[in-house]
């Protein structure tokens, strides 16, 4: 349900009110019941589902919707679009348990709403990002982001870093293996058979023969040339502001981006509404909506549920694909 | 003429080829007439025009077209597409001639064609590119970068800058200043009359308050205080990968980047082959195509001129409307 006074709740109820999105699965949600029912109301969502206690419970022969509230059940009045540690704590807890369902068998795939990283943070959260949290909870050592929207496909060798940081956060063996995560992700998950993929470079003009910066040679041609003696199809380094535009025309597969905004500007102008994000490395397969809390607009019943849609559909694509 | 063993020769007779460009002012090339030549037989360009040899001969009345011979004049056979100190010397000099020739009143306006960087660095270039050389030659202090794309319009608070050294390169009076510059310009030369600019952040979802990098609050947000105050209306700092949706939505007049791909990768998006490049602050206006020499397909006859044309018909647009 990711952190419960955002968007969250109202993405899932506007999502799971869809008949289109409900025939696809069973679904369980982890959360927070009081404010997931606060939501429904707002939104007039009318989500049939049974509430259930414990893991034990969990049977889908009365209907396809089953809510699993792990709240704190504390006597607070909470309100939609605050900060609060409370909250930003149980948001954690829901992936806690969400993995260990799914470890246990009672669940195969991972959607998880936009957590609030300073509500978590003031529950001691230490980590990034769910990916990298999720990376910890199964001892995922190499894992990477990769964003779909539409047709475009985005790998991140770099997720939320200050710019001043990317250099050093790169190394050829970092990007060689999100180059082999990403082929095998193409080829089992999306039916790619031959994947192409392109790889950005890290500056202006993918560093125009080292005049503008040197991690092109040293660091990500040679990491290049490692994934393609691994048989990766890969083409690079390549600079940045042309290769959306070929990629549009359909050069490639997907794209390898060094860090944050040098693939989610694109990402984001074709389908800001239905950009999605998935872990790759993960034992199972996980995916979220590719857009944040939304403090601003959270309990207006405003909130454009697409992502949250596609994010479901996408993960179950990509579930029987496999 | 731009480096002339690169495409410069091929986009301009392309572009002085089609009559709507050649109606639109007086045109005088300056660069190397044995090379133009070349283009013109290969792409089967029948430019007609009249060759100076002295800048008092200057004179339209015959034809709307005249070549300044500025060449070395040696006797060394040029390749297309190859690198060559002599004619990298020479594409400096025809910058310095046309500068010359404007500041005299001899011309109005100049648009170039690319240079390429390692072929001016054998001859002693020490600068980023034209916009730096141009600043120096006309002793400008406070210049900026803009470039469009149909209907987009951005500035660069950084341009030809490693990844790694953008948040040095920034400071609280840079951007401020380029704000200023850049409301100036839209008023003036694009009669926008009261310009809204976002301002993107530098980094991921513009520091996420401060968990990912502090630049934000220590300088963008500052900047962005100084340029109200002195009139401008500008907005952020905003994630860069929500504010090219809410751009292309019409939301803003145009956007003012941290760095070179924060804002190429959109722009090349909209609109690859009719990107222009404009310095601002400079005591004439300037324009050129978006893109470079393109040494891997000079000589070959596949140049796409609309850039070109593009870069013509934007000075000629922004000197009307001034």
């Amino acid at each position: 349900m990711g952190y419960p006074a955002g968007i969250g709740p109202e993405v899932i109820s506007k999502a799971l009110a869809s008949p289109a999105i409900r025939r696809l699965a069973n679904f369980l949600i982890i959360g927070n019941e009081s404010l997931f029912k606060r939501a429904c109301r707002k939104n007039k969502k009318n989500i049939v589902y049974a509430r259930i206690e414990d893991e034990s419970q969990i049977n889908f022969s009365k209907g396809n919707i089953l809510f699993f509230d792990v709240s704190e059940k504390c006597k607070s009045k909470f309100s939609q679009g605050k900060i609060s540690g409370v909250l930003g704590g149980e948001s954690i807890h829901y992936i806690e348990k969400a993995v260990k369902l799914i470890e246990s068998g009672k669940a195969d795939i991972l959607i998880t709403a936009p957590i609030d990283k300073h509500a978590a943070g003031l529950s001691g959260f230490k980590y990034k990002g769910h990916t990298e949290f999720l990376a910890h909870l199964t001892n995922a050592k190499k894992y990477a982001m990769m964003l779909t929207s539409d047709w475009l496909k985005v790998f991140l060798a770099t997720t939320h870093v200050p710019v001043k940081d990317i250099s050093k956060s790169l190394s050829r063996e970092g990007i060689s293996d999100k180059l082999v995560l990403a082929d095998l992700h193409l080829r089992r998950y999306f039916k790619t058979r031959k994947p192409l993929i392109a790889v950005c470079g890290l500056n202006p003009h993918a560093g125009d023969n080292g005049l503008i910066g040197d991690e092109e040679r040293k660091i990500i041609l040679p990491a290049i040339k490692d994934a393609r003696r691994k048989g990766v199809n890969a083409k690079g380094p390549l600079a940045a502001d042309g290769v959306f535009f070929d990629l549009m025309k359909g050069a490639y597969d997907a794209v390898l981006c060094m860090y944050h905004d040098q693939g989610l500007v694109a990402l984001k102008m074709i389908g800001r509404n239905s950009s999605v994000n998935i872990t790759l490395g993960l034992p199972f397969i996980r995916t979220s909506p590719g857009h944040g809390t939304a403090l601003d607009i959270a309990g207006k019943g405003i909130a454009n549920p697409d992502s949250m849609k596609q994010a479901i559909k996408t993960a179950i694509d990509m579930y029987l694909n496999y």
